[in-house]
């Protein structure tokens, strides 16, 4: 069978998960603590991170760019990176945006300042998020929302017309901090209306399901009218 | 004209200008200082990074892995990515490897507190590198060349018997550290074989005589045999 091996939170294993499901790939999931260092994990990747897709068959990929990569190869039904070089281009450019600009100057600041400080700090458990951190973090996360609306009141998807790994890696990122109640997108009605798009398709609904144990989600995380 | 817009000791640049050469794509390069925040650097790519590389025709395609990507797809002779989905998958753990794990370990302490906080900081020109950091960062190079050691022992290219881009993303950032003299390869001699194999190669002369103002390369930075 088909294993995702992954950590809840982390936008990365999010956005292959849309994926697999966006591509009606069925697959089991196998829960990992990317702090503990399990020997199996660096087995199938020594880098240590997840996610890591055991494919059927057998073979192994880790990394969340490489899987996507690999996916859109092997199944290339129900497209990810479509349309022509250009297009597939301006697909990369904006997810590696998400997974590296993105990540850097939100996702890092707050979801890995309260969850991962909180929970899994090896320093210490429960070590106090730093506020001047969090309040960078939630600026910075207004100027992407801004970003985002100005593009999808012209796009229905990030990249234009069709849905791309672009958007699942931005619904990676926003999904993750949406389950700490983080994004103001009251405020950022275009942005909104994406996601509700994005929240609103079969492959979200596992995402929605996401409970990590000692830190329930905020009360609208699983609501498709928010 | 095809243009790459690239920072001479970009480890992410050089791993293109290899791509590029190894494609026998003629180009001309554009210099940039990611630091000065040029606008019209902007313009090409909203993160403000190079490489971007302007195809011909037009096509502005920004980030190192969407442009390798890019170039393996219009440009499939002389394959980069080659063999199976499985092999394509490996080649692609093994590059982000290097530009995610052995930059963040070894570039980023050596070649970033070296050169860039002494030219290019803009809180201060020729801050001094601090040394724990590069102290940090000389152990996991030689972590890193060990294992490329036992890889390259067994294997003519890291990822088999094909060169790949996952070896010229190896190259981008060892030759710019090579270029500071802060490789020690008499200590890792499979790594050092392979390391000259990859600079005998026609896309390695333009590295060869890079000069950054006012800091030239140890004597041995151009030596094919060192």
């Amino acid at each position: 069978m088909r294993t995702l091996h992954h950590f809840a939170l982390s936008p990365f294993c999010r956005k292959v998960r849309l994926a697999l499901g966006e591509k009606r790939l069925p697959f089991t999931l196998a829960a990992e603590n990317p702090y503990e260092g399990r020997d199996a994990l660096f087995a199938l990747n020594p880098a240590g991170t997840v996610p890591v897709l055991v494919d059927e068959g057998g073979i192994v990929v880790p990394h969340s760019a490489a899987i996507c990569e690999y996916l859109e190869e092997v199944y290339p039904v129900h497209p990810l990176i479509p349309g022509t070089a250009a297009d597939r281009a301006e697909i990369r450019r904006l997810t590696f945006w998400f997974d590296e600009v993105f990540h850097r100057e939100v996702t890092v600041r707050l979801l890995y300042e309260k969850v991962h400080k909180r929970f899994y700090d090896p320093r210490g458990a429960r070590a106090t998020p730093e506020l001047a951190i969090v309040r960078a973090g939630s600026e910075a996360l207004r100027e992407h929302l801004d970003a985002i609306s100005q593009i999808t009141e012209v796009r229905r998807w990030l990249a234009g017309d069709a849905l791309s790994i672009a958007d699942l890696a931005a619904a990676g990122h926003l999904s993750a901090l949406d389950y700490l109640g983080d994004v103001p997108w009251g405020q950022y009605e275009p942005a909104k209306e994406w996601f509700v798009r994005l929240k609103s398709r079969p492959c979200f609904r596992a995402l929605l399901s996401d409970v990590v144990p000692g830190m329930p989600p905020v009360r609208h995380y699983a609501d498709l009218d928010f």
